[in-house]
């Protein structure tokens, strides 16, 4: 490599003062995307970041209208034959609520100790403007980047990305590029940096039972019509099995099973039982018999009920037999299972065993599959070294429970990786009063985003094939992907 | 008998309009109990009421206050040697909610074809007044009655009269009588009276499943953390077998079985299951295997979930663990369960089912014993010969599923039955909108009435025998009592 990275990183540390100033202005911005009457502070949030990108060197910057808040995109095209990074974030934020619980207020960013208060400090303005600093860096010293770059910036993620997946797909072409990263994930420690490489997929559904056409009274009715939220039970209790597993026929049909080799590294990197249980702070684990609860997190699926709500929940009784009763439930995904053959099998599940005294209504809110980076990426490993250059520690590689549906938005309509290089610490508070982003973590994400780019703008592997289509998966990825099955 | 009831009834004949135009009066009080808004309009109701009383020859009448809304008391206490009637009714009313769906306002009484319209004008003021017009009818003519009488008006009961049964405890010397009476039941057409001789009891419980200390993320816990709302739905689901049955250890050892005669004259008398279905609206039937639907609503007990309240009930979802979950829930009760044992069975089969991840929090809401009136009691007797009399036809002896908590506060607290001579019809739309009362069902109601006195005056067997006890039952009450049990 060449000694501009040296140089970058010299003037990120020059100017970590005014990077540091900048954040605290983005972070004033009351950028919450749930809130109709801040809809104009999303707006202005935007704006701002698109006349930031200009004035740190990009001329292809746009502010682009959706249904609800704006995407800022932005593309440098220079780095001819190299390969092209999509760097995604959300400037976008939670609610502060609740207020009184703040020690400085939420839009006013202070710092305290080695700490940056605000909302948003570090979900995800912090940790995007990691990315930015660092580009700005390249281009201040370089007036270029060692790859291309395409930005993509949402201000819907903490609504659930309404918008993006269509723009997503609507823009395909213009998006291409070879691998996607985004820091909006945890380390483990200042010192302890960590890759996540495996996050579950999702299926929302809500189930509906129907019983009688209206209430009936409890009394009059008790005992000779089958009460809705009683059947809801007894489906619901249905769906585990005594091991705790889920007991829908062909529900395990597709789950990837991993090797004692894969197993064994998880039980050494990743978290132990008494780990999760602290992190929970419950005093017993619970789940599928025959593995450990970091397995069961991560390379296991799961069903949660996530909400149920039916008949009388007002304070002291009322006799009634509700007329029907629903459930929220979720499951979390591993490979190779499939959102919507999930969806299916439960419909057929539930149409099959639902008792003949009830209609049952099912609605699939949403579904995303599970997302897998191959460690062995090399993205991956440009990221490893990333971590290495500005921690000073190789990362963990570590399994999320969790489910981040842009990755397989990317992985689907762009056929790209995407690497989770996250510079969060576990006390940060996220979506929580006094939110905080660690203000070394700031300064070494930006130097570990400056090697990122480096790296990956130094490998070949990236580069797709000639003739290879956009929007296909680079060979090397594809490769990789297909040696990890068992 | 004498002449003096064919006077009473004659007067309220030619009375008839008067009576229609009284009532009016009393419905157009907003008596509504459980609006702390309408508390002025409950006192001003009780105290036209008690004027009401006095008017008509009552000079023993008290506005009793409570800790909420007033008690009406009034006696007559000049039949020496003749038994005592207790006539309980009560004067506040439902909330008219929705106000949109009436006809005309709820708290002007309107006259449409033969029905009255008003809220209250059926649930309970126009059955109540009907033993007012009776009492009057028979002052005015006889300048006596044929009976002791002390009226007990009450202002709580659609709030679950929280006042009352400390009041009857106190003052069980001030209310000691023969036999109560109320009128706040159905009859089955305008020429099928019936009468209803056996309500369930009831337990009210809250049960509430703790699990984690606070809410977690469905995707970092599921499958790793039990769920609270799904330990609930599996502890629900064990509270019945697959033959319907509660599963509550020792849950059924004091349900009486009844003889075949009993059940043969159920079948007779009692709504066949099409004829329940039909009054549910709903297409099948469910509960206890080896009953009829009207012997599982009767003589069998049953539990319902009342509501579930846990986790997200929002629009769209959210990936939640709750920590916690909880549901209301109803037994209904009968002879001769007791609620007291119940609860205790209750918790001590969720004590040892509830799985080791959850702590299980047990609340009683409230409980009613299960009431029974013997159907050969002399005042069921007197009952029958007044409907004869005031409507031309027999009642229909009816078990009924509800649960009237009045009921064993006056078996307990006084040691008398109720005879429950209803005289509302099954579409008076009772705490709905356009609410009614027939006003045949008014004239013939008291008529009923004058008849009931009358016969309750002529019989010996209500009497108690010198020597016993105040608010012991009258001997035959207790054989009959006794022989009834198979």
């Amino acid at each position: 490599m060449s000694e501009a990275p040296t140089h970058a990183v010299a003037y990120a540390r020059d100017h970590r003062r005014q990077s540091l100033t900048e954040l605290k202005e983005f972070i004033r911005f009351p950028s919450i995307s749930a809130q109709p009457r801040h809809a104009d502070d999303v707006k202005r949030c935007a704006q701002w970041l698109a006349s930031h990108l200009r004035r740190i060197g990009f001329r292809d910057v746009a502010v682009i209208s959706t249904p609800r808040h704006p995407i800022v995109h932005a593309a440098w095209r220079g780095a001819v034959g190299r390969p092209t990074v999509l760097i995604y974030g959300h400037y976008d934020v939670q609610p502060p609520d609740p207020l009184g619980e703040w020690h400085s207020p939420p839009f006013e960013p202070a710092v305290r100790g080695q700490d940056l208060f605000g909302r948003g400090a570090c979900d995800d303005k912090g940790q995007m403007f990691a990315h930015v600093k660092a580009l700005q860096a390249y281009l201040r010293t370089q007036r270029r980047l060692p790859v291309n770059v395409k930005c993509l910036f949402e201000g819907e993620e903490e609504i659930g990305s309404p918008n993006l997946a269509p723009f997503v797909a609507r823009h395909r072409n213009e998006l291409a590029a070879d691998v996607a990263v985004m820091s909006d994930t945890r380390m483990l420690a200042p010192d302890r940096p960590a890759l996540n490489y495996s996050e579950r997929g999702a299926l929302y559904l809500e189930l509906e039972l129907r019983g009688p056409e209206q209430d009936l009274h409890s009394g009059n009715f008790g005992g000779a019509v089958h009460d809705p939220l009683q059947a809801l039970c007894e489906t619901i209790a249905a769906l585990h099995d005594k091991e705790g597993r889920i007991a829908i026929p062909g529900f395990y049909t597709d789950v990837r099973s991993w090797g004692r080799d894969e197993r064994a590294r998880m039980a050494r990197t990743g978290p132990s039982d008494a780990q999760i249980l602290r992190d929970a702070r419950v005093a017993e684990g619970w789940g599928e018999s025959g593995y450990t609860l970091y397995e069961r997190l991560t390379i296991r699926p799961a069903l949660t009920v996530n909400g149920i709500n039916g008949g009388y929940q007002g304070p002291g009784g009322k006799g009634v037999i509700p007329a029907r009763a629903s459930a929220k439930l979720s499951f979390r995904l591993v490979p190779d299972q499939d959102p919507r053959k999930i969806d299916r099998l439960f419909r057929a599940h539930i149409a099959r065993t639902v008792p003949s005294t009830m209609r049952a209504l099912v609605r699939s809110l949403s579904g995303a599959k599970p997302a897998l980076v191959d460690p062995k990426h090399p993205a991956v490993a440009a990221a490893a070294l990333a971590y290495r250059k500005g921690f000073g520690a190789a990362p963990v590689l570590l399994r999320s429970g969790g489910t981040i549906p842009i990755l397989s938005t990317f992985q689907e309509t762009l056929g790209i990786p995407t690497v989770l290089m996250g510079f969060a610490l576990p006390d940060d508070r996220i979506h929580a009063p006094n939110e905080k982003f660690h203000i070394p973590n700031f300064y070494n994400g930006i130097k570990t985003c400056i090697w990122f780019l480096t790296a990956v703008g130094a490998g070949r592997n990236l580069i797709r094939e000639p003739g290879q289509r956009r929007g296909q998966p680079a060979a090397r990825w594809r490769h990789n992907q297909a040696a990890q099955r068992p």
